[in-house]
Formats: structure tokens, C-alpha cells, sequence
């Protein structure tokens, strides 16, 4: 019905991050490589194999830090429908770990589509008798170029679920501007994205004044993340971008309200890979994980206000 | 590295049309949903696999008269990693009989991950001393919302392995205007979209004229069907929203160039369901199927000169 249940969390654990897992199999450490290649040899199901155990592991050492882990959907696929098994049982356990889990799928099309999309990641379908949730998400990023028709039917489920979505508004690549920095009379395409997102929101706005209608917003674009917090006073932001694409914490400062609330940032390579960063014994790769995001934490902590 | 080898198919065989197999367990008729669901029990599986024989029997109805199928991975997904397994066979079967397949992803992300999105859909992951298709479609639908970043890792594939992309410009439902209508210094979004679309494919364009970047228009705009065509001479339409969604044969001759080609045009529902709508016996889906894309390509044709 809103984000409550992930700010919930984010005031519990002081933490307001989010790892994302999107695994690669060279991420994964050879010790891991090695039990699942060389029993089922080398088949997209090994491989993944292997990340199952690489993210359960991470998991497993993140847990009482972070709130919530951000599934990229790109590289579960990239391994087919073994990969895709791993996506399910990633979620599946991140959710066991009391974890909020966001599948970042980027996903979009019109109505009766974006309604089966909408069921596989946050609903449930129904075959005979039984009702399943296919893959169990809290949240789902999605994209809105199709308008209000691709985003009604995920609010509906969002309103029957307690679920979210974070609809990309001002993404941290280099060539986001292309198209979302182009004007509307004179409003740029991302700040029209952004109030679509206000709008879609307004009748899910939670305890803590947020939708749960969010925003992604890249760390890479300070300025207009301190923009768009003014202007969209409802939509929770997920940011991505920190880190490894070379958005520093101070710069995200802007993303937050004045109690430290209404955006959640997103780590990725550096938590997976913070054992290759370190040099340290790859068997120890979930307690770089771990190191990794108290390091983060803190630095992100120190820029804000979050009682 | 253009879109000739799907031209070429829909020379031969005289039609510019693509069955979008985007099937829901609704639409399996009951003999084969008993012989799947009576044996596994109720569940992701056991529908997963009714489809895939709903689609197999489908395809072999079809293959002589359709030169691609377009399955919509938002259906697959429905049905967790099993409905997903069920595309993979999907895509591998049409192959198997010669046909020409664009997955429905409308996938977009940023560089690095939409990397793994083209690796998935189009490309090849190396696993050990293993190359291995994951989905291994000819060509992909995008979302170009994030700008060259997120084409970019795709263009290298088209090049390397001859696939396509079709990127959303003006879709067929009814709220697309709400974003894609709103004018950047006088011309639309879906047009800027368009220009964005002859740019990417500069470089790739074939025999026939068109490059491997495409263009998503929706039947149910042939006004800006023709000025899209116009516009974008080296841009292939995949073109939905004919039948079902309301888009009529005749609106659609602006799509398609003096010589009957630049475009293909999209049916679902109207052909998996063929057999409801007919009335006839559910054992003769397949051949009612048969009937509607027959129907669908005299149609057609008989507006644009195809020769």
C-alpha cells in the first residue's frame, strides 16, 4: 500500500542502502566455481548453481545490516531459466532472512501485459485450486515511456499486496540526458516523469508520507536528485549509482528528506566483489561483503539526519 | 547486422505479418491443460509445459504461412523459471522450423547490465569452455528511454551475430500520448524516439534499406504510422495492435514502403484464440489458428503492394 514496510526497516537497521545482487559468474569465487562446475559441468544450471551459493552466502553476512537486496533481472536471464530459478530462490531466501527485496526488471508494457508482468514479480497467479507466487517481490522497478496503462495494474496489485514500484525518472548513466533532460515546456522530461509518479502515488501515501510509487534516480546527478526531492515530496527515490559509477555519498545528501528518509541507495559490484577489491583470501568474500556495506553505512549516515 | 534475413522470410512467403505467441493457461484448450495438469498436479510446472505444447501445435500449424513468431516474455514469466524454460523451447522450436523470432522483452537498463540483457536475448555466455544461447532470439524489443548506453551493447551484438532490435517509439495503447505525444521544441517524443532509432542504425542498414534498429508503432496510430514511415526510411516497423486492439488492415498501408515491405504486423490473441471465437471444437485450435493468419495475411496484403 506504500513503502512503510521498507522505511520500517530502514529506521530498525539505521541503514538506509541497498545491496544489489547481480551476479556475475566470474564474481563468484573459484572455491564456489569449482564444487558446482566440476559436479554438473560446465551448463547455465551449474553456473547457476554456483551464484545461488555465492548470493546465499552474501546474504547470510548482510542480513542484520541491510534492509533489502535489489535483484537485477538481466543477469539471472543472461544464465536462461536455470538463471531465472536462481533469481526465484534469491528472493525466496533473501525474504526467509527478513530482507525487503526489490527485482530490478525495469520492466514495461500496456495493460493486460504489464498485468501478467505485474503477477509474476509481485502477485500470484492461480492454476486450479492453487494460488503461487511466482517470484515474490516486495518491489519492482519499472519504466513508464507507455504511461498510466503500463502502471495501473501494477498499483492495483500494489494496493491489494502491500507492494512498490519505483519507475525510472532520472537514470545515473552517462547518456540519460539524451532524452530525459529534453523540455516540456521548459520542463525537463525527467521532472514529467517525476510528477506522473506523484500522481499515480497519490492514493497509497503511507505513515511516513511516501506512495508506493518511488523514483529512480541516479547518484550520479546530484543536483537534480536535490531538485526532484523538493518536487516530489511523496515518491520515495531508489538510487543507484554510488560507488562504482562514481557517485560519492555527499552528493546524495539531496536525496533525503529532512528526517533522513524517502531514498534508499543501491551498492552492487563493490559488495559482490569487495574480496577482489581488498586482495583478501576469496574465502572470505562474504565478510568483505560485510565490511563492504558497514562502510557504506556509515558513509552514507554521516551526510544525513536519520534518527 | 540488418533486418534482411526476416525481410527475406517475409518476401517468400508473401506476408509481412508475426504471430505473437503470448499465451495464458486460459487460452490452452482443456484437453491438453488435462493431459498436463491430471499428470504433475496443479502447478508452475505442469502449466508451463500445456503451453509449451499449446504453442508447439500452434507453430506447426503456422510455419508455412508466418514467417516469425513474437513471443511475450511477460507470459513466460507468469510462470516463474518454468514458464521461462517453456520460451526457451518456444524459441528454439520456431527455429527448428524456420521461423524468424523477436522476443517481447521491451528490455532496457544501463550499459553494463543491458550487456547481460542482450547476452540473454541475443548473445552467447561463455561458461568454461562452453558457448552457450541462453534464449537465442534473432531479434529483441527495447525501451530507449536511458538513451545510446542502454542500445549501445545491443548494436554490438546485431553486428556480430546478425540479430535486430525494435525500440518502443509510439505504442498502441491508450495513454502512449501521455508521455510520447508531449512535443521537445516543436516535434513529439515518439518522433524524437524515431530520429534516435535512424541514428543507432546508421551503421547496419541492408539490402533492402533497413538497418538492425527498428521502430515499435502501434497500429491503432496510422497517422503517425505514415509520418513515422516517412521520417525514418532506414527504420523497420514491428507493428502491434491489429485485430484485438482495435488497428484495422487499412490504417495500416502507411506503415509500408512502395514495395510492400518496411513493416510487420503483429497479432496475439486474435490467433491463439482463433478457436473461441470460431466456435469450433477446441481440438481444432491449431487449424482454426491456421485459418486466422491466413485471413489476417489476404487481409493485409490486399493494401500494399507486395510483391
Amino acid at each position: 500500500m506504500s513503502f512503510d514496510r521498507l522505511i520500517e526497516k530502514i529506521i530498525e537497521m539505521k541503514n538506509p542502502t541497498v545491496v544489489g545482487l547481480d551476479p556475475r559468474l566470474e564474481y563468484v569465487p573459484e572455491f564456489i566455481q569449482k564444487r558446482y562446475l566440476d559436479d554438473d559441468g560446465w551448463s547455465l544450471k551449474a553456473a547457476s548453481r554456483a551464484i545461488f551459493s555465492f548470493n546465499k552466502l552474501i546474504i547470510d553476512e548482510i542480513c542484520d545490516i541491510v534492509p533489502a537486496i535489489k535483484p537485477q533481472a538481466a543477469y539471472y536471464e543472461m544464465y536462461g531459466h536455470h538463471g531465472v530459478k536462481t533469481l526465484e530462490r534469491t528472493i525466496r531466501y533473501a525474504k526467509l532472512k527478513g530482507m525487503y527485496v526489490i527485482t530490478d526488471g525495469k520492466r514495461n508494457d500496456i495493460g493486460a501485459t504489464m498485468e501478467a508482468y505485474a503477477t509474476a514479480h509481485l502477485g500470484s497467479v492461480v492454476i486450479g485450486e492453487n494460488e503461487i507466487e511466482p517470484f515474490g517481490a516486495d518491489a519492482l522497478t519499472v519504466n513508464g515511456y507507455l504511461g498510466t496503462d503500463g502502471i495501473e495494474p501494477l498499483l492495483k496489485i500494489c494496493r491489494e499486496r502491500d507492494k512498490g514500484i519505483y519507475v525510472l525518472v532520472k537514470t545515473s548513466n552517462k547518456s540519460s540526458g539524451e532524452l530525459q533532460d529534453k523540455l516540456i515546456d521548459g520542463t525537463p522530461i525527467y521532472a514529467v516523469m517525476g510528477d506522473m509518479c506523484e500522481k499515480w502515488g497519490e492514493d497509497t501515501i503511507g505513515k511516513y508520507g511516501y506512495s508506493a510509487v518511488g523514483a529512480v534516480v541516479g547518484a550520479t546527478y546530484p543536483q537534480q536528485l536535490t531538485e526532484l526531492r523538493k518536487r516530489l515530496p511523496h515518491t520515495m527515490f531508489l538510487v543507484p549509482g554510488y560507488g562504482a559509477q562514481g557517485g560519492g555519498a555527499e552528493g546524495l545528501k539531496g536525496a533525503f528528506d529532512e528526517n533522513g528518509l524517502g531514498a534508499i541507495v543501491n551498492s552492487s559490484r563493490a559488495v559482490m566483489c569487495a574480496y577482489q577489491k581488498e586482495g583478501c583470501d576469496e574465502r572470505d568474500f562474504a565478510k568483505a561483503a560485510r565490511r563492504e556495506v558497514i562502510r557504506m553505512r556509515d558513509d552514507i549516515t554521516s551526510y544525513i539526519n536519520l534518527k
